[in-house]
């Protein structure tokens, strides 16, 4: 199972040459991977970061450019829960454009209480969800 | 008249104190203006930029922030035409969830060969729909 | 009196027509403003945010664009204090590059304590050397 | 062998937790390698871009992250190279604080004509600097 969204490379992703700058596929990604959380997951940053003062830090990222993105693409990002631990998920995003794979990555994020900066598990129905996608 | 769209205050536009981050706003409102081009003037920005070798850079921008937005937020931006010049627009936009004021801007943007870096007039199309708006 | 610093327009500043983007310079500014308060105030933003948990949110922001900035281009930064009230201060920035005047701005910073979220004096020796610029 | 340089944490790189967020240090990572080609390499970015029309995109990235980074911490990047291709970079680098190490990575970039967007062998005193970091 996996779950989709899409972006648009809009003209603040671009770089001098016309095509999206690294770092703003990190936003995107981030942006989908919140959304992701509000919309699939049921857990909305508003209350893990403000009302749970929890995060979800980036542990590690392997990322590959397959092919460039240029200004108006419309970008499906499609992301899958390779695994979810106690306290982490390893999420594989696959971007792409009709039919052309533009980017895959995978990423480790690990759930942590803010004040101790210390690693906490998931709430039940968050790892539930997490397990279904 | 007017035209209106929405964004989402997220993670990435968001400061050490969690409120939205000023030049994350004037981000916010490229993509808004980015939109408004594709969806009501029907002039997207492939088409200008890439076909036809344009830009609407900035000339200028007044921006008054009024209260702050937080994480999760959803904001509107209500976004009117002041003036159509030749190869000018003056854009006014609001930024407002709920009923309270975020911020509120005019910039003036102005149509540019980007071979030459000198103002061109705007297509007439382009020009009636910004006077519609 | 005025105080001056340095940027380097960078590839990640500029957009699709090799030049710098308007969000970009409004980064730079902030970078600059953190180094003027470090080095010429003497108010660094680890003691101001985190020590003292305050903040200096922008209240106004009039930004004019002159000429277009290229990549690598080396950027002065002239900063002013234009008038230093009980809890705000209100700075003026002209950025050039060589003898060409390429954006100048006025912006209105207000002090706040971020747990109150209201304006809050600044330290007298903080607003003498605000005054003293 | 190695090369170092610094960048400072600030404000803007900051997320609701007051500590950098994962996309800012890959703008920093650009930055520092934009440095690292015009300092050491002796090939500038206004010389590659827009002189001979060549970009360096990323290829691949992986990424970990083992702590985190705080408002005004000041960051040592270390950069070496695993291996310097006909027309590619492997580049290692990683980010540290004092003693601590806080991000390490190694990327690929690949030299690129961005009028065919087809690969190109780098110049010759171009690959004699890399193979010497």
């Amino acid at each position: 199972m996996s779950w989709r969204t899409q972006r648009r490379a809009e003209f603040q992703h671009c770089d001098a040459h016309g095509i999206v700058f690294f770092p703003r596929y990190l936003e995107m990604v981030d942006s989908v991977i919140e959304q992701y959380f509000r919309e699939h997951v049921g857990y909305d940053f508003h209350k893990m970061h403000v009302v749970d003062h929890r995060g979800v830090p980036t542990a590690l990222l392997n990322i590959e450019f397959h092919a460039p993105s240029y200004l108006e693409d419309l970008l499906d990002f499609d992301l899958s829960v390779e695994r979810a631990g106690k306290a982490s998920v390893t999420i594989r995003i696959v971007i792409s454009s009709g039919d052309e794979t533009r980017v895959s990555l995978t990423t480790t994020r690990v759930q942590a209480d803010m004040t101790t900066r210390r690693s906490t598990p998931w709430h039940d129905h968050v790892r539930e969800k997490l397990n279904a996608t």
